[in-house]
C-alpha cells in the first residue's frame, strides 16, 4: 500500500521546528511493510490543507497526517479533512468519552473549546490518546484511509502505538515486512564503495543496497521486503558474507542495537550496578544511562565533579594527583572512577575528564583530549581518546565511548 | 513569491534521516521575505520525482530542491528535473571548470563518474560548491525558477550562502522581510493562553499570532511582514506592551536568548556558583548547565542521586523525610537542593525529583509529577510541576523548568 505522510503546522514552513515526527512515522510505517512514497508539509491554511488532502487521495492508499488536532482556532486539520472528503463533522461519542475521561483523571474541569476535539468527520473512529487530550482520528472515504494524529511527539507516538497499529492490522492485515541490515563502512569514499559493489548496485532488486554519508563513516543499508520476517532474513542472509568478502576490514559494526541497549542488557544480565563521575560531560553519561525506563535497577547515581575541588573533596581524588598530572589525565580519570564506585557502593564506576572546548586546549592537551576511566571488580583502567568536532559532538562522543568502554568491562567483548 | 521546498532521498522516506536541511532552508527563505507554502519529500524514483517537479511548478514560483546531485547511480535529480521541464542535459562549462578545480585543489584525479555532475539542463547556471564536488544548479522554465542544491548539509549551506542569495537578489530583488518576536509563556495551558488573546487571534493579519507547545512552556510567536526590517519592527513595537497587559506574569522571557544563556548571564553577573542534585533527570540539568563554554566559572558540579541511598548518604536528605513523604516530595526536593549546595559549597543548589515514567506512577503521584528545589542565600523552596509527555519529554521539560526557576531565584525576575 502506498502511504503519504502529511505534516501540518506553520512552524514547519517557517523552519522554526525540525520535523522529527515524520522520520519516526516513516520508520514505523516501513517496518510494518507499507511503502511511504510521499511526504508533504503544509501550513495552517484551510484552502491549501484541503487541497493537500485531495492530492494525497489521488496518489496514496493511506494518508497519515500529524498536527492541528488541538482545541484552538489554529487547529484546523479535522474541518479541513472533512471538507476535502465531503463529510460533515459530528459529535463522536467515543471521542467525547475520551476527552471527558482525560479531564476527570486529572481532576480538572473540561474547558469548553475542548468540545472541538470531539467533532470528527461522520463515520470516524476515535483513537485513544493516553498522553494528552486530543483523540486521533481514522476515517475511510472513496477508497482512501485517513489517519489524523496529534502533533506533540509523545502524543503522536502514544496514539500510533496504542491505536493505529491495531487499526491497520484490523483493516489491512499484514503488509509483509521491510527489514534492513545496516553497517558502518569506514575509510572508503562513497564512489569507491559504489565501485566495489557496482555490479550488485546495478542489478539490485530485493534486497536493495543504499549508501548514506554520515559523520566519520558511510552507512551501508541492505533492505529486503517479504511477507514474513523469516523470509526477509532469508533474503538478507547471504549478504553478510558477500559484503565482508567485497569490503574486508572496511565493513564495520552492524548498527542494529544502540550502545545504550547493549550496556543495559549487560548490566541487567550481570546483576551489576553503576555510578558515574563526570567532568567534561557534566552529567550527560548519567542522563544517557537513565534514558531507559527501569534504570533504577542498575544506576545508583553519580557525581558531577566539574571543579577540581569536587573531584578532591567528594570523590577523594588525591590533591597531589591533580597538582602533578592535571585534571585531564589518566591518573585522575582512574581515581574518579574508583572514587565514585567506592562512594556509591556500586559494581562499576565510570568517569570522564577532558577538554570539550572550544577554549582550554594546549599543545600537549588539545581540545578533544578525553580520558575515560572504568573501575570494576577486575580493577581500574583509563583510556585516552582524541575526539574531533565541536563542544557538543565531543561531549556526545565521550558519552557514547564511555558506554562502550563500560560495556567492554562488563562483558569482556569488543 | 510562493516557494516550494523539495527534499529528495529514499533515506527520508524510510525515516532513517531527520530532515534538518528543510528547516534550515525554510528559515533562510523566510528571512529573505519569501513565502514557503509547500514542502515535499520524494524518494530516488525518476517518475515520481519528475511528477513532483511538475506539481511544484503548478503551485510555486520558486522551487528549491536538495539532494541527488552526486556522481552515483542513485543521483537522479538533474535528469529528473530536465525531463519534467522538457530540457536536454548538456555539458555545462562552468560546472566542468568547478568540478575539475575541486579535484585539482585536492591533488586527486577526477573519477570518471564525476562527469555526471557537469551535465545540467540547457540554459542552467552552475552554482559554486566550496564544500564539495557537485555544483548547485539554477534554471528558469515557463515562469518557474528551479534551484538544485547538494544534500549534505554543509554543502547545501555553502552553495546557498555563496551563490543562491546573490542569484535571488539579481533576479527577484528584495522580497521584504519577515520578523518574529518569540516569547515563552509559563504556567498557562494553551487554551487559557488563547482565551486571553482570542479577539487578537481572530482579527490577526499583520502581525500574526501563533502558539507552539514546547517542553516546559508554550512559545508565543508574533510575526510581521514588511518591506524593511524597520517597518517590521514598527509593526511589532506596540505588541510587547499589549501582550504584557493581557498575560501579566505568565508572559515569560523573550526567546531570542535561550534560557541557558539567560541563566549563564545571570550567574556570571551575580558572581554566583551552582550545584545540582538530580534524581529523575539523571544528569541532564548538569549537562545543560555545562553546555556553554567557560561554564567552569559558575558550575561546581553536582550529585546524581538516582537511588534513595545516595540521596541520604551523599546529599544528607534525612531518612525520615524519605520514609514519611517519599522521594518525590516537596520536602525531599528542598533537602536535596540544600544538601548539594552545602556539600559543594555553592551560592545556589538546584534539585529535581519526580516520576519520569512510563512506569512508577500512582494515583497520588502520577507520571509527570516532578518537584524542583532551589536553595540559595534567600532560603530554600520547591515547586510542584505536572508535566505531560513521554519519559524523554518529561525529563527535558524538567531540566528547562529547573533552569527557569534557578534564573528566577538569581534575578528575582520572571
Amino acid at each position: 500500500m502506498i502511504v503519504e505522510l502529511i505534516s501540518t503546522g506553520s512552524e514547519l514552513l517557517l523552519g522554526d521546528t525540525i520535523n522529527t515526527n515524520v522520520a519516526w512515522l516513516a520508520r514505523e510505517m516501513n517496518k510494518l511493510g507499507y511503502t511511504v512514497a510521499f511526504q508533504s508539509t503544509i501550513g495552517d491554511n484551510p484552502a491549501r490543507m484541503e487541497e493537500c488532502f485531495r492530492l494525497a487521495a489521488s496518489r496514496a492508499d493511506l494518508v497519515v497526517c500529524t498536527g492541528g488536532l488541538g482545541p484552538t482556532q489554529g487547529d484546523i486539520t479535522r474541518p479541513s479533512l472533512a471538507k476535502a472528503i465531503g463529510l460533515e463533522l459530528e459529535l463522536n461519542h467515543d471521542a467525547e468519552r475520551m476527552v471527558k475521561a482525560f479531564f476527570e483523571n486529572k481532576g480538572r474541569e473540561m474547558p469548553d473549546p475542548s468540545r472541538r476535539e470531539m467533532m470528527l468527520p461522520v463515520g470516524s473512529e476515535a483513537l485513544n490518546n493516553s498522553c494528552g487530550v486530543a483523540p486521533g482520528v481514522a476515517v475511510q472515504a472513496d477508497g482512501t484511509t485517513y489517519i489524523l494524529l496529534p502533533g506533540p511527539p509523545a502524543e503522536m507516538k502514544a496514539v500510533f502505538d496504542e491505536s493505529v497499529r491495531p487499526y491497520l492490522t484490523k483493516y489491512f492485515g499484514g503488509q509483509g515486512v521491510v527489514k534492513s541490515h545496516r553497517y558502518a563502512v569506514y575509510g572508503l569514499r562513497e564512489l569507491e564503495l559504489e565501485a566495489s559493489l557496482m555490479d550488485l548496485v546495478k542489478t539490485q532488486q530485493n534486497p536493495t543496497i543504499a549508501f548514506l554519508i554520515k559523520n566519520g563513516y558511510i552507512e551501508l543499508r541492505i533492505t529486503a521486503k517479504a511477507m514474513t520476517l523469516e523470509e526477509a532474513e532469508t533474503l538478507l542472509a547471504p549478504w553478510d558474507a558477500i559484503l565482508r568478502e567485497r569490503l574486508g576490514d572496511s565493513l564495520g559494526r552492524r548498527l542494529e542495537k544502540s550502545m545504550l541497549e547493549l550496556v543495559t542488557d549487560a548490566l541487567l544480565e550481570a546483576g551489576a550496578t553503576v555510578a558515574t563521575a563526570e567532568s567534561c560531560t557534566g552529567g550527560l553519561v548519567g542522563k544517557r544511562l537513565t534514558d531507559m525506563p527501569g534504570s533504577s535497577a542498575y544506576v545508583q547515581g553519580g557525581v558531577i565533579s566539574y571543579s577540581n575541588e569536587v573531584k578532591h573533596k567528594v570523590l577523594g581524588v588525591p590533591q597531589d594527583e591533580l597538582d602533578t598530572y592535571g585534571a585531564v589525565s589518566e591518573q585522575v580519570a582512574k581515581s574518579m572512577a574508583a572514587g565514585t564506585r567506592k562512594l556509591l557502593g556500586t559494581t562499576y564506576g565510570v568517569s570522564t575528564t577532558g577538554i570539550a572546548g572550544p577554549g582550554g586546549g594546549t599543545a600537549t592537551k588539545p581540545v578533544g583530549l578525553v580520558y575515560i576511566g572504568v573501575s570494576g571488580p577486575e580493577g581500574t583502567v583509563a583510556y585516552r581518546n582524541d575526539f574531533i568536532g565541536d563542544r557538543e559532538s565531543i561531549r556526545q562522543s565521550t558519552a557514547e565511548r564511555a558506554l562502550y568502554l563500560l560495556y567492554q568491562a562488563i562483558t569482556g567483548k569488543k
